[in-house]
């Protein structure tokens, strides 16, 4: 992975950076703003960092995450070159029709648009975070501790801690550099994967003991009553359609919670040639052949009969 | 990480080999003999391997795993050359009082003993198959697929995929070197953690619908009524005191299971500071500090009881 000199040249030629990411930032989105923008601050640029989302609490443990603001509010970005990461359109990171002096795609998400004055876009890098490694190394920082943890947790999230089948070569050492730079592979994965409420998992212990498997397809329920009990939310529900996935022979999990006005949210994970897109367009939704969704109305009863004679027709 | 030059030479210098590990093994102690018999093997020496509990069945997708026997019957092994692998003395591998010409060692688990004729233990090294990827590279065999992904599967599990503090820069690297050689990280992270039954699944689930939280301490309970209702065993609980280390703020983690004779096999996880070893003493047990255990008599109400009286003292 080689960066464009027209991103380099970008970065080193102009002094007053805007950096953004999508709304509803995640790990990679967050760590690879506020690594790159801990890079440009140590080559005496300054840098403004936003987000219109801000961060999710539990995203807290990244050092520098206090730099971030969610308003434009004061700023003339029309004197500032964009640093846009993790998406390749003003839409997604809430900037449309907000001008700059000069705009720089950073991204590794695939694209059809061609937003952006200088672009940088890798569809087979599994992390943003991975291409901004690459261009702190060009740009001859020093990689401190702060932003390595950065980096780490951008890489671990995107990979599933090198779990996942985008896992490459060049993530596992860009990772073996970022321990020795100071990041600690088991504080990212505490924050990342062992730091939920004790309500959320009450009401993963409650959702999990009404799970109905028969031939191959898990069925997970969780309603506005048993949100009440637990003091939880529909955020709080995050995972839960994978926890079937534990599963070797499982073909279909079913997640459906319910919403205020009563209707169903649901979501189909899969694994294989199951096609749970097709399941989620006959309602109205839609998705990939693996993971899609769907809203349904009516009694969790009948929502659940329809569910499985529309799952039946791929299975 | 450096082989010691005798252990190269033991190997270089004899032509038969046992390769055994501990009993009980797992994907680092399987995943080390297999690679490391099939760089001999490329070497035109004569392996054979031997553990006298075989390849649980969750390890079948170890290229190669078939080559495990789980007797010595038939040979000469006071020809051979012993490798011992993943433990450092003969009891832990079944192979008290047999006899061989030579004998090495390569573990990385801390020992206080001697055995063997050459020995090569690190401590500080994550996993046996690091050390086993490094003498491999010593020797100067050619990596294949299949050695490399029976080493990525024994260091990912030592180190949870690179989750653990025990995750090293080397073992990074070391991982990216297996994937270049054709490891597969979403395959094995597959058959590592996605390759439970549905009758274990079941068993969780039911499990999980009976946790008790207070305080920071998790209670999880599963009875023989449990196994039989499910068609599961007690094999099938492994991981399961470890559920509720996901809630950031977890104490302690108590999971009681009943033995066919109604006592209690106890398992404590704790984080930080709790020092669980010191309640599982209490009852005759044992352990480390975040990870202990023991065995209580009584009906489940007084064993909890009991339990929660000795944990109150270690808050």
């Amino acid at each position: 992975m080689k960066v464009p000199q027209n991103v380099i040249a970008a970065v080193r030629g102009n002094d007053d950076f805007l950096l953004a990411s999508h709304i509803g930032p995640e790990g990679d989105a967050l760590g690879s703003q506020i690594a790159l923008a801990m890079a440009l601050e140590q080559a005496g640029k300054k840098t403004t960092l936003y987000n219109r989302d801000g961060v999710p609490y539990f995203y807290e443990f990244l050092p520098g995450h206090e730099m971030l603001r969610t308003s434009l509010e004061g700023l003339d970005t029309e004197s500032m070159t964009l640093l846009l990461l993790d998406c390749n359109t003003p839409e997604r990171a809430a900037l449309d029709g907000v001008n700059f002096k000069f705009a720089v795609v950073i991204d590794h998400h695939q694209t059809g648009n061609d937003f952006g004055d200088a672009r940088w876009v890798e569809p087979r890098a599994p992390a943003t975070g991975l291409m901004v490694f690459e261009l702190i190394r060009a740009l001859g920082a020093e990689m401190t501790r702060e932003m390595a943890t950065n980096l780490y947790a951008a890489i671990a999230i995107d990979t599933g801690t090198f779990r996942y089948s985008n896992t490459s070569p060049e993530s596992l050492r860009a990772a073996a550099d970022l321990v020795e730079a100071g990041a600690e592979p088991s504080l990212v994965a505490q924050m990342l994967y062992e730091s939920w409420s004790t309500n959320r998992f009450k009401l993963l212990c409650m959702a999990m003991g009404g799970v109905e498997i028969n031939d191959g397809v898990a069925f997970t329920t969780v309603t506005q009553e048993m949100f009440r009990k637990t003091g939880t939310t529909s955020e709080d529900t995050e995972e839960f359609a994978n926890q079937a996935r534990t599963m070797g022979d499982i073909k279909v999990s079913v997640f459906v919670r319910e919403l205020p006005d009563g209707s169903w949210k649901v979501s189909l994970r899969s694994k294989g040639a199951y096609n749970v897109a097709k399941v989620a367009e006959g309602f109205g939704g839609g998705g990939h052949i693996n993971a899609a969704g769907c809203r349904i109305e009516g009694d969790l009863a009948s929502v659940k009969k329809k569910l499985i004679e529309a799952i039946r027709e791929i299975l």
